[in-house]
């Protein structure tokens, strides 16, 4: 990606942010109506001069606001100008369409022009016949680079890695170093530390940038390189490799290949967005919303979106079966079904409560050991805590609303069995679909509400019949 | 923080990293109970052999699985070992619990020695005398410039920056820098740019290392320096300065006080953390669970807990109240008081999603002009659509499993009323919450909730209620 700012608030460049981005950081409405009549005017030129001074980041958020029809409209109208690398900034949506709106050779013009992990990130989303024909219109050089990331697991530290890198040997001297650094001019755009390998490319050390820099020009490569360094498998999920980033501090990490031979290496903000993703991914999934942007179509939304809510549909209808088994209870008193709700709306956020830490907690592998058992003895004693707080709290609501004290205990009981219930398997749920090898994220949710609404019900529904002899 | 990772799987540490880590990359339950025997039998030369080949982030580790007791008895064991760094990567109730446990003497002399961005972090949440009497007891330069972070707002970029940078003249050369960076003792651990000043130390460029790596020594600094750069000011927000570094893939920027002088730099290794912790928040936040750690007491739990709840069972009891105004026609139709939780669960799941998609867009600032525009009309669509689908569907089992095709029908339009009001109220109720400047991951959830909750009962009785001439 890009190293210029070119819209950033340099001293020469001040007017074009401001006129570009209003106050709170959105682009300016002004400068978007412009760019729209220049689009729609067909005016290539003026295009050209006002997204110039963009970043590609820029350039991605600029793509976002515009409709279908101009976003294809603004890179035809740019041609060589636009950068491809400004659809790896937009929502998986648009890059899609935008690709699938353009012809296959100039994609693969554009795509030729990109880092390597840029273009992988173009292409790996594509139908296969459509990124076969791409490749096959790159020069042989990119075209093997591009298959052999391509060939690495979806989401593997192969995938996201940038096969561009400075190799050494560890014989070389500082000066030696500094001069073909000088020299070389297919050095990759951006780069953070240097590689020392023997002939097979097994990596010896690593020379950051700045270690490098402090050293005299006589001194040899193999006495001042880090012995002791990170590097990763190409077959690693990206995740376990942003999991080394954040443990370890790095900004760039060498990928090697199963037979220890150096690929590649992964930069900071791949993994920064890995682990934002990462994040986003656990939110949504929590909330039961699929793999989804804000940008996806309706009917796209609807689609990801109706599978949760059967499933909620499904567990509501069960719960409801549970209600109707007490139809004659609450016939006869009919307080019961409009306080049923209470019990299982605290149960159910309590439950959630405890099934949040714990889904964070598994997926920033903070669980091992000593911390588990702290964890699942402290949440049982959380829900017996809350549940005694709120007994007492809806017992005495209850009892005055109803003039009803037995009323009161009865909800006040069924109040801490669910309490504590929902402690109980807010914990285990999670953790159980963990051992499961299941994306505790996805599932626990639905879980968790089912049983705090189910013991909810059965709880206070069963204790009052028993209680006033309803059965 | 460090730059070496002396138990990372090199050639000589591999066994080391071995013992240490199980396959699944836990801390080995054995590494652990030797490190417990040596605490317990006072072995400190021991404890400092096992210790010394991790990795701060390591010992952050080993410190939260141990007790209390054996925390405090590792640090003074380790002694001028115990590198104060560590205590960066625990969580903040065992920071803290470490902290008041050591002698401020103690910790003045470790906090010393590192670097001032973890220096503020580790001095920021102590109480005020604590952090006096700190301070007072570190070298002039230390205290002052520590004193100076913590002046700027609690998690702004000023208290986040490590205050080492390098600042050049324009008018040097390369070779002159180069010489500079050879001789000069006192560097920053690790840099990623340099920074061209004048006088007032205004930045007039930055040069990234690899650029100025790539440049011959007779180069003057002012012809290579980038002029367009990013500098943030000090006292703005760190989710902001995070944005900039996400949007324009930065791994290291300049900070600027109101005046434009530069004061401190951040670094992408800081910035991950509060990319994590922003998304950790409204994770949390979304489920009712306040700023809480997995190591917090259980005290601490239920206080932070407690609120969310209690606001909980007010939206409960008005709920249940709303129900409480159809008890008579409950009373006639019992069947309802069975089916009406479905029609509220279900708006609250769809409420959920619309929710989420909004909170996160809005915490990613992905809503402006066009995009806003185009996501209400999609919720408003995705909601009446999943309104249709779900009310046939649960019109259908209704209506099979009471034999009456009315019950269907009433359910079927209480269901569509509820989802069209479940995206409506999903996606303004956080808008409005931004507008106002409320946190919408915060307060969001309650409201949708509640709304849902009061629409599904209100609309489904109301609707039989007249439906069926129950009034």
């Amino acid at each position: 990606m890009s190293d210029d700012f070119e819209n950033a608030p340099g001293p020469e460049t001040g007017i074009e942010l401001d006129m570009f981005r209003d106050a709170d950081g959105r682009i300016s409405p002004l400068w978007l109506e412009r760019l729209r009549a220049f689009l729609e005017g067909g005016r290539a030129e003026d295009v050209a001069l006002v997204m110039e001074p963009l970043h590609n980041s820029d350039v991605g958020d600029v793509l976002e606001q515009l409709d279908a029809a101009e976003r294809v409209a603004l890179v035809r109208s740019l041609g060589d100008l636009f950068d491809f690398s400004a659809l790896t900034e937009v929502d998986e949506s648009i890059r899609l369409e935008i690709m699938q709106a353009l012809p296959n050779a100039e994609i693969a013009r554009g795509v030729a022009e990109l880092d390597n992990d840029d273009a992988v990130y173009l292409l790996e989303d594509l139908e296969q016949e459509d990124r076969d024909e791409i490749l096959s219109a790159l020069p042989t050089f990119e075209r093997l680079a591009l298959k052999r990331s391509l060939d690495f697991p979806e989401d593997s530290a192969g995938r996201r890695m940038q096969t561009e890198f400075i190799a050494i040997p560890p014989f070389w001297t500082v000066g030696q170093v500094i001069d073909y650094l000088r020299t070389e001019k297919d050095l990759p755009d951006e780069f953070y530390q240097l590689y020392v390998v023997d002939a097979a490319y097994k990596v010896l050390g690593t020379l950051p940038l700045d270690k490098f820099l402090r050293s005299a020009r006589a001194i040899k490569i193999d006495t001042i390189m880090n012995t002791n360094f990170v590097l990763i498998d190409a077959e690693q999920d990206q995740e376990e490799a942003a999991r080394s980033f954040e443990r370890y501090d790095l900004v760039e990490v060498g990928v090697v290949d199963e037979s220890g031979r150096l690929v590649g290496v992964l930069t900071i903000d791949d993994i920064v967005d890995v682990i934002q993703e990462e994040a986003e991914e656990d939110i949504r999934f929590m909330a039961g919303v699929g793999d989804e942007d804000v940008s996806d179509t309706t009917v796209d939304t609807v689609r990801s979106r109706v599978p949760w809510l059967v499933i909620n549909l499904f567990t509501a209808v069960a719960v409801s079966f549970v209600i109707g088994l007490f139809d004659a209870t609450i016939e006869q008193m009919v307080a019961l079904a409009v306080l049923m709700p209470i019990v299982a709306s605290m149960g159910g956020n309590a439950g959630a409560q405890t099934m949040t830490v714990t889904v964070r907690a598994l997926a920033m592998r903070e669980l091992d050991g000593g911390r588990l058992r702290r964890l699942i003895r402290r949440e049982m004693v959380v829900g017996l805590a809350n549940g005694v707080i709120f007994a007492i709290l809806i017992g005495i609501v209850t009892g005055l609303r109803y003039g009803d004290v037995q009323l009161g205990i009865v909800i006040g009981l069924a109040m801490v069995i669910n309490m504590i219930v929902a402690g109980t398997f807010g914990i285990l749920i999670p953790l159980t679909l963990d051992k499961l090898k299941a994306d505790p994220a996805i599932a626990s949710a639905v879980f968790v509400t089912t049983i705090t609404d189910v013991v909810g019900f059965f709880a206070f529904l069963g204790i009052a019949g028993l209680w006033f002899g309803l059965f």
